[in-house]
């Protein structure tokens, strides 16, 4: 047993933005940045306006002791080192705007509750797999997505857009607002999946396994639908659900 | 750095059977056993007779220093110790037998070639839900289904029957001798799964991710299925594609 514990490893160079100007040009340039870290006492204009960025866009920041920074690089820092995401995020209402000039009938999957950074690669894959354009995820509560995500997703997380947003349910109006319908899988749901019409623009809203879709997000949604179970086991896996209501646009649209 | 491998830690002792008596009683009373050892050298009519339970079962035996056996239990274990499975596999005939004499239609998955036992685990989970009454897997090439697998399965692997095969071909040949037809999911298939009617008793066999179904065992199946895929991106999970194929069962049986 070591009785001191090891330093951390650093994260590797590649994912980090290093240095204020820098910073800002990645934030302004769309790059996803997961969390940024200030030197205790830092100061500036520049400084300033990455503060004004990150809250736009819910970044976390964190204050630091310099030796920290020094620690993770060997460049001038500025007192500013970001980490970048693997994954870009997308404006939701660009993706609207992009899928509906595309000609496609937009298909969107919301995970609300869907913590397992497993189970979000697993859901993109099939996602990405039954032509579905975009994963809607919110900025807090989901763990970032990380390597393990990437892995579960087959690379699939690279390929859709994936929107992460401040609200679900002001998404949900957002979507409302360009014709889409919204529903909502619910294990209590009295319509089954097969009966909702989902050849037209779509969003399936997954919840947690064990809580299913949170009960506000539920009301606005327009139809909760439901996987009839032929067991007496009711206790699917919220990836192998979502494969299934996939299937089951899929069929329908190619009908 | 530990310059010397530390012992591995002993099994959990209520996985174990200690003594040749209960491993006879557990063995002819059906208990699954995972692996057998044996005290080098150690002889007896008792040994023979475990011997000949464990070649018709399938069951490993090894040999190893009475200080292992020492190590694992203080009990007298008169040279010999097994370990027992989490699982209790089924005779396929029987279960085929029971699910009929029930009155229900047989529904049953083979898996060939899954060897990760998440998946597995999550296959059981899901056909359990659709219900399905059996999975059955090969004895070789397929980890031993573990506390890792019985989690995955969400303690479905516990209520579903699992039947442990020696020869997947020879199952297909027993599931046809009892009128029951076995559907290869296969990305190549012409025939796409909703066409395929699976109201009659069916079997669906699923491949690995990277290989599919082993080609002399898809040769001998009734017919090869897929799944349509809508998007650019084929790379569906296997415990997903399970669920979709077993989504299509249950709504062809409800309707």
């Amino acid at each position: 047993m070591d009785r001191y514990p090891k330093r951390a490893p650093a994260p590797k160079q590649n994912t980090l933005v290093i240095g204020r100007q820098p910073l800002i040009e990645a934030m302004t340039g769309g790059r996803s940045i997961d969390k940024i870290l200030f030197q205790q006492g830092v100061s500036g204009e520049s400084i300033g306006e990455i503060r004004k960025l990150a809250k736009e866009a819910n970044i976390p920041i964190q204050q630091v002791p310099a030796e920290k920074l020094n620690f993770m690089t060997r460049a001038n820092h500025q007192g500013v080192i970001a980490i970048a995401g693997l994954i870009s995020y997308m404006d939701l209402q660009q993706v609207v705007d992009h899928v509906v000039a595309e000609g496609k009938v937009p298909l969107f999957i919301m995970l609300d509750g869907v913590t397992d950074v497993r189970n979000i690669g697993g859901i993109a894959r099939t996602a990405l797999c039954c032509g579905a354009q975009a994963l809607i995820i919110p900025d807090k509560g989901v763990g970032a997505l990380n390597e393990e995500a990437l892995k579960s997703s087959a690379g699939a997380l690279e390929k859709i857009n994936v929107c992460r947003v401040g609200s679900l349910m002001k998404a949900v109006d957002l979507l409302h607002l360009n014709g889409i319908k919204v529903y909502a899988s619910e294990m209590t749901a009295a319509v089954p999946v097969y009966e909702a019409n989902l050849t037209e623009p779509s969003c399936i809203v997954m919840g947690s396994e064990d809580k299913g879709v949170f009960q506000p997000l539920l009301k606005i949604c327009d139809q909760a639908i439901k996987i009839p179970m032929d067991g007496d086991f009711e206790s699917l896996n919220v990836s192998v659900a979502a494969g299934m209501i996939l299937y089951e646009v899929m069929k329908q649209r190619s009908s």
